[in-house]
């Protein structure tokens, strides 16, 4: 048997044939160009399914099921996007929108939810049954499966990790609120501070690496930095492993989870973030012995698309 | 059938004769007196529950369970109380323990989740699947409803929501780390804020009301002084209720729950407390529509002993 996962982005929509075992078989990808409305994206979502169907020489009868993950909350039952503030969709009922096409049963989660499923049944996190997996990117995304099922709170609207506060009153956030733990362990936050600080210290080698052009700082720059030996992007990057532990050691007192997995963009750095923070964690951990272990999430950009093909084997 | 819960505390065991519905029939305490090592304190917990059966003319075959309550560790089939900094308990096998006197099924678990347990079943989260209590007293404890089931991490050592941090780098915490949430929340943080502005704001009706003794100050006082207008005393309740109201819309945000209801010293305050934080609250919740509900806890000190009965309901 054969899984439809949809990864459907703000940029991107990407969709993947699954095997049961979560193994990715063939993955197509088109823009999203949200503009159009819903109607047309989920025709052009259709369309992909249909190409990897018949591009696999596969029946309808073949496939279990399509999961779509998407930036949002959906209703309890998974059959409605309530809301998505990126894809600007609001009580869309993909059962209709998808039935249009395919007589197959349709689930509709959370894309941080979908990445954590897919962690937990063929990635970083396999053979656990409660773990998290955090993202670092534009935010700080956050799946949580306990007890080898996505928790979303009783209202499916829970788990945004990333607004939690660390910091009363500490650095604006996206969200409108103050101290955030997004606002400190995103990358873009990374890149905020490595700028704040290249702007003030011309002497930095970050300066020298993006030739003076402070608007060239990413998330990677800080760590290259570093690693030549750049005493201003070891600060940076020590601040920032610092916040970032606060907020694991916090999801490690509340949760105490067998494995938290760390992916995103800055996640590419590996061990030489896993090490560190582990070790700052682990001095933060309530009662002194930590028993959750922090990996590297291991899907990396399929992650979406195996968690919501996973969604019709839950 | 009857229960048997068991509160063994570091001050006092005070065990109870509850009803198949949660109502405590009969209640009796004694003083741990803890010195006096785990094997005596465990005969005084089996004299309770005997006289508990006699007194209500009952006989062992009328007896269901009976349940501990402690502050600490159990293990997973809790049946070890793996560890009590607070009872100076280490691997302590209940079993054993209690099967000297009674062939009947015993667990243990920590206070906080029994208390949890106790509202959930019988208390102000009746009917609700998901809700946590939070005790705001000496620290600030917390138990996790999850699924109608007590969730406490994989290791059993979780849900220490006290001790995540709100604002690193903050004030000193019990735990030896800065900045905890229960270093703002806690009776104990309020007591601490309230002394040091009435050492320095000596025309606070706060200084008149304790009679000019600084260490007569207790939880209470600031709320009664703020009652008879004064500004000082006003300051103290608010940015209490700031640090509070910022780690109950933490846990909003990661849990979604159904109910979060407030015990402890402090919750004595009752809607004067509950009103001002839940708006605050409000305004804190991601995405600004906040379905959790925030109550006062109903089963007071009662809830340790219903919930450690209601183990064995589980």
């Amino acid at each position: 048997m054969y899984y439809l996962g949809v990864d459907l982005g703000g940029t991107n929509i990407s969709a993947g044939l699954v095997n049961d075992k979560g193994a990715v078989i063939q993955k197509l990808s088109v823009p999203t160009l949200k503009e159009r409305g819903s109607e047309i994206i989920f025709s052009d979502i259709a369309n992909l399914c249909l190409r990897l169907i018949e591009e696999n020489n596969l029946k309808l009868k073949n496939i279990n099921s399509i999961g779509i993950g998407f930036p949002g909350v959906s209703n309890e039952k998974k059959d409605i996007i309530v809301y998505s503030c990126n894809l600007e969709f609001n009580d869309i009922d993909i059962n209709k929108e998808i039935k249009k096409y395919f007589d197959l049963p349709i689930y509709a989660e959370n894309d941080a939810n979908c990445a954590a499923l897919g962690e937990s049944i063929c990635g970083s996190a396999v053979g656990c049954k409660s773990s998290i997996t955090i993202t670092l990117g534009t935010g700080v995304g956050c799946g949580i499966i306990l007890d080898n099922k996505i928790y979303s709170g009783a209202f499916c609207g829970g788990t945004e990790v990333g607004h939690t506060v660390i910091v009363v009153d500490g650095e604006p956030c996206s969200c409108g609120r103050k101290g955030c733990w997004e606002a400190y362990a995103s990358a873009t936050a990374l890149i905020r501070e490595t700028r704040v600080i290249t702007a003030k210290y011309p002497d930095s080698k970050i300066f020298e690496l993006v030739g003076g052009d402070i608007k060239q700082i990413d998330a990677k720059v800080a760590f290259d930095a570093a690693e030549l030996g750049d005493k201003y992007a070891k600060h940076i990057i020590d601040e920032y492993y610092k916040y970032l532990a606060v907020g694991i050691a916090n999801l490690i007192n509340i949760f105490e989870p067998e494995k938290i997995a760390i992916g995103g963009g800055v996640s590419a750095q590996g061990e030489k973030l896993i090490k560190p923070v582990t070790k700052l964690v682990k001095g933060m951990v309530y009662g002194g012995k930590m028993k959750t272990s922090i990996v590297k999430a291991k899907l990396g950009n399929d992650a979406g698309i195996v968690g919501a093909a996973m969604l019709g084997k839950l």
